[in-house]
Order: C-alpha cells, then sequence, then structure tokens
C-alpha cells in the first residue's frame, strides 16, 4: 500500500518538494478514526515513544524516591535542545542517584540549540553526553534501575532489565508483540523496536486516557501527561514544535518527535491517540500532518486557531528573512 | 508521472525511510541516456547549477581582468562551509574590485562546518555574509558588474543585469525559456528558475563538453571545470560530497548539489550530464543517486570503485560512533 502526499513544500508559485507518510488515528478501544497510508508496516518510533519509554521510572515508584517533579519527568520524555536548564535537570536528576553525567551511555552530541551550543564554546566546556537530546530519557534509565537495585552498567542493551522493563511497556500499550528480529539502535544507542503506526497510535490513544491500563499504569500515565503539559520547555525548548504546542494547548494535546520524520502524540479530552511517519524522514512534513491532525480532531478558539497556523503552513524565509515559500498540508490531509 | 524510489535507508534490518525522486542523464546533442520518474516536471536547481551562473564572470573577462586563479573560480561555483580559506578568497575576490563583504547581498549564515563556526565563536566574531555558502557566487556576480561597469547594487534582483546574463546562460544551455511565472527566490536571494531534470542535464553535458556552445561559452567552461578540478575543496569544504568526489576523480566528474535534493553534474569523457532531483528534499538521497550514476557511467579502477563505495552505501553512526544503518541504491538505481 502506497502513502499519499501529505506535506507541499511551496516556493514561489510552485511546490518545490513533497513529503509522503502514513498517518493513523486510533481511539482507546482501538478503533481506528483515520487511516492514511500503510498504517500496518512496522516503523521505528524513535524518540516518538519516550513517554511511554518514561512509564517504568514512574510506576516503579523511582521517579517518587528521588523526589522528581514536573521537570525532571517531562526530561525523561524529552528530546530537549541541550540548552542550559536542561542540562541542569538531567544533572539533578543524576545527582539523586548519586551519580553524575558519567554514567549517561547515549554518547557526546552538541546541544542542538545553536545558541546554547555557541555559549557552550565560549565557555570553553566541551559538550558531553549530558547535552546530548536524549539525556533526561537516559538520567530516567539510571534512576530506575538504581532504585531497583539494579546494575545500571550497560543499560542501553536491549536485554538488560531496565530495556525489558520498557520494551514491556511499549507491548502493552502498543499491543503488540516486539521481535528483536524488528529491532534497530537508536541514535542514543538504545534498541528501537519497530512497531505499526496503527498499533502506536493506539498506544497513544491509551496513554493519554488511561483505558485499558492497569491501575498503576494508567496513574503514571497521569503523572507524565501532567508533567509535560506543566513544563513543556523541558519536553524539547525553545521554539521547537513539541514545546510550543504543547505551551498553546496544555494538557490537551500531547506531541512527541522522532527522528525520521515520526510524531506521536494524543488528543486526551477526544480519546484519541496519533501517530505519523513521514517516509523520507521528513520531520518538517511531520509536524505539519501533526498540527493538522490538531486543526482536525480538536475543537478550537480562534485564538487557538491563529496560534496552530504557523505549525500548519509554516513560512519559509531565507538568509536574508524574504519570505521565499511555505509548508502546507496537501489535499489528503485537507479533511 | 511518479517517480520511483532512488534509496532505502536501512536501520538494522528494516528499511527505515525511502526517497523517491527523478533523474535524467542526457547527451550534448539532447539524447536521453536514462531517464528515472519524472524528468519533464520542472524543478528548482538552486545551487546545483552555480557553474552555468558563473559563466558570465569568466566569459566577459572580468574574472581575467581582476586575475581570479583556479580558487576564486571555484569559489565562484561553491557552496562553501564558511571555513576560514573559504572566507579569505571571498574577501580576496571582493577586494580586486576594490569592495569588501559588505556588498554581498546574500544575507549572513553561519558556517555551516561546525568546527568553522565554533572558531569563529571563539574569535569573539560574529558571523558575516562572508561565511553565507554563497558568499563566492555573489562576489562573482559583483566583479562580473565592476568589470562591466554596471552598477552592483541591487544584483540579486531578477531584472538586474547581472541576472539577466545569468538567466540568458542557463536558457543558452539547457535550451530553455525561463519564465518568471516559474521563479522562486533562493537562499541567497536570488532567482531561482525551475528547469526540468531532462533539460539541467542536456545543459550540463554542453558545459562538460563544450558541444553546441559558442567558442567563448565553451572556453569559459573549460576553465570553469578545470578550476573545480583543481581546487575542488573551494567549491565545497572539508568531508563534503561534492569536494571529495572531486578529489577523487578529478577533471573526469564534475558534481555540484543545491538544496532541497538537487544534483547536476557531467562526466566530460562520456560526453554526458546528470540531473538528479529528490522529490523530499533529502540531500543525501541525492548524494547517493549522483555516486550510482557515476558508478553506472564510469569506467571505475578498483581503487576508485573503493573510494566511491562509502558514497553509494554510506554508513549512518550514532553518538557512540556506532554503525546503525546504511544507505543504499534502490532497485531502480541498480543499473
Amino acid at each position: 500500500m502506497s502513502n499519499p502526499v501529505l506535506v507541499e513544500v511551496f516556493r514561489g508559485a510552485l511546490v518545490e518538494s513533497r513529503h509522503h507518510g502514513a498517518v493513523a488515528v486510533v481511539d482507546a478501544d482501538g478503533a481506528t478514526v483515520l487511516a492514511l497510508g500503510d498504517v500496518a508496516q512496522p516503523v521505528y518510533p524513535r524518540s516518538a515513544v519516550k513517554m511511554i519509554q518514561a512509564l517504568p521510572l514512574v510506576e516503579s515508584g523511582a521517579a517518587e524516591k528521588f523526589g522528581f517533579g514536573d521537570q525532571e519527568l517531562a526530561l525523561a520524555c524529552a528530546s530537549h535542545g541541550g540548552e542550559p536548564a536542561h542540562v541542569e535537570v538531567a544533572s539533578r536528576m543524576l545527582a539523586r542517584a548519586g551519580l553524575d553525567g558519567a554514567a549517561l551511555e547515549c554518547g557526546v552530541q552538541w546541544p542542538s540549540h545553536q545558541d546554547s551550543g555557541r555559549a557552550l564554546v565560549r565557555s570553553g566546556a566541551a559538550a558531553s553526553a549530558l547535552h546530548n537530546n536524549c539525556s533526561g530519557k537516559h538520567a530516567g534509565f539510571i534512576c530506575f534501575a538504581c532504585a531497583a537495585s539494579i546494575d545500571h552498567h550497560g543499560y542501553v542493551a536491549v536485554r538488560h532489565p531496565v530495556q525489558r522493563e520498557v520494551r514491556g511497556a511499549l507491548e502493552n500499550l502498543a499491543g503488540v508483540t516486539l521481535s528483536e528480529d524488528q529491532c534497530g539502535i537508536d541514535g542514543c544507542s538504545i534498541p528501537t523496536f519497530a512497531i505499526p503506526p496503527a498499533a502506536l497510535a493506539h498506544g497513544f490513544a491509551r496513554f493519554g486516557t488511561g483505558r485499558g491500563l492497569s491501575s498503576e499504569r494508567a496513574k503514571a500515565a497521569a503523572r507524565l501527561r501532567a508533567a509535560c503539559a506543566a513544563e513543556p520547555y523541558f519536553v524539547a525548548g525553545t521554539g521547537r514544535f513539541c514545546t510550543e504546542i504543547m505551551k498553546v494547548f496544555g494538557p490537551r494535546v500531547l506531541a512527541k518527535t522522532g527522528a525520521e520524520g515520526v510524531f506521536c502524540g494524543a488528543l486526551p479530552e477526544q480519546g484519541l491517540g496519533i501517530a505519523i511517519k513521514c517516509q523520507d524522514g521528513g520531520t518538517r512534513a511531520a509536524e505539519v500532518a501533526m498540527a493538522a491532525m490538531i486543526e482536525k480532531f480538536l475543537p478550537l478558539s480562534d485564538t487557538e486557531r491563529g496560534a496552530l497556523s504557523c505549525f500548519l503552513r509554516p513560512t519559509l524565509r531565507n538568509w536574508n528573512g524574504i519570505e521565499v515559500g511555505s509548508l502546507r498540508p496537501a489535499t489528503a490531509l485537507q479533511l
């Protein structure tokens, strides 16, 4: 089954580029509300499932034991920009377990937030694993292990107890059995298991509502949702899609980006989960598709509609700041 | 007409992402040697035609008047990384016309070469238009204007005499009439006219061979080809596809990237021109497709085949340097 064009990139009067992809919107009972393209073909969810991957940290009581608040929990779900406040919270999480950045196994990454990267250079310091966009998730993994008296060393390996727990949470939420045959290594070295968008959307409907989950798991999901809604800056960072969308909509929208054009999210009040895969890996198109799903399924005030428009039809500007084009939802997304 | 999958992105055992696109290979008489996908649909060539856009600078005698050597001419064709040597040559070009970076109308861009960007931060200096990847092309435009006693101010405008000359060169090489109806504004603020890949490939076959061109134009094309082959570092920069490919193959391959997944080039000895558009704008896929065209049409020694392999099937590594996947030419490119 082929994927439709989801997003067109205009320059002047012409479409310069186009992005194909699949979109699934599913309710907590698993009923398909919308399916565009091949929503049954497994895709690597990458960082789009960090909220689900953070469930064991909360469910196990580790987060409570270490006194984690909204910032720590939001950062455990984050692909952050490596801004100073992100690094500070990741350090704080590890310190609660008596550790520091040396325990992280995610690898060194320069801050993706450009100004923070330049400030780091000016300070004379080097980039570290704490600046890695996944450092909050990894700090969460390590703290989960420490609270459960599991040796945290090697926690990124597919058969380490930490990843077994994470995998179990994904299987439970998405309603699938995950296989090492369909498993890749993520940018931060943890396993990423391929899951169909339809199942990911179902998983996010459950995450967003708690329906179909154990009471402990539903409670943990609600705690993580509240943390992301309260501290959206810690889920991504300055000017980033996930942060800005959750700043506008608060607990009414969960939105989480993943590498290679994946987006997952939930509209808790509508009981819906959303999963998007732009087949060429284009994040810019997955963002537009996510904005289109919010426009379609969430009742919007005029103010909210106005705030959404810059994500639904982002303007492209050149080095002189001249408007040269825009991204626009293609026919398939004009629902 | 739809475009085939050109390149697949593997992670573990699965295809994580796929890129569709069009590829045209045409000889200097305009005969199609290979056409994949919709090669008749106009695409914005963006920076992939900088070698053609540099023709007026050479043909007019301006380059000779200002004493430009291989480095200056290669930089006039470049999308460079803003490395110190690139900036130095751009400054030198402008100085020959009694000007400096303030004359550039391309806008300020931080060096895309990360180490150079960090060195700039450490130096306490700010990014400038000289660091813009197009500063060499713009310096060439300005020098062309100055040598011809044309007021260089506003040289980026579509109806400025400089852009009229550039447009004329493009129309002549590609054998098309360009229309302001099918014209966008490029990242550096000059016009970019939409041209079918088949016509772009024909234009590059002419550029690579001189066939079908006036003797002055053919001579200018040969001069620019020689400059790019002699100084490929100045066409792109450290570790970049265009630079590394032209380092390996010298005058046997011309290769030039453009934004939004465009690639143009020529194999002068085979008399062939090449134009590629990855429809989603993915540069990584356009590079693989270009490498596949070199493999297909250029006789290769074992050493050359070895040197090409890392561009034909690039390895993807994560933040820990672990090999997590690769890009591979899809069936349509396995010719």
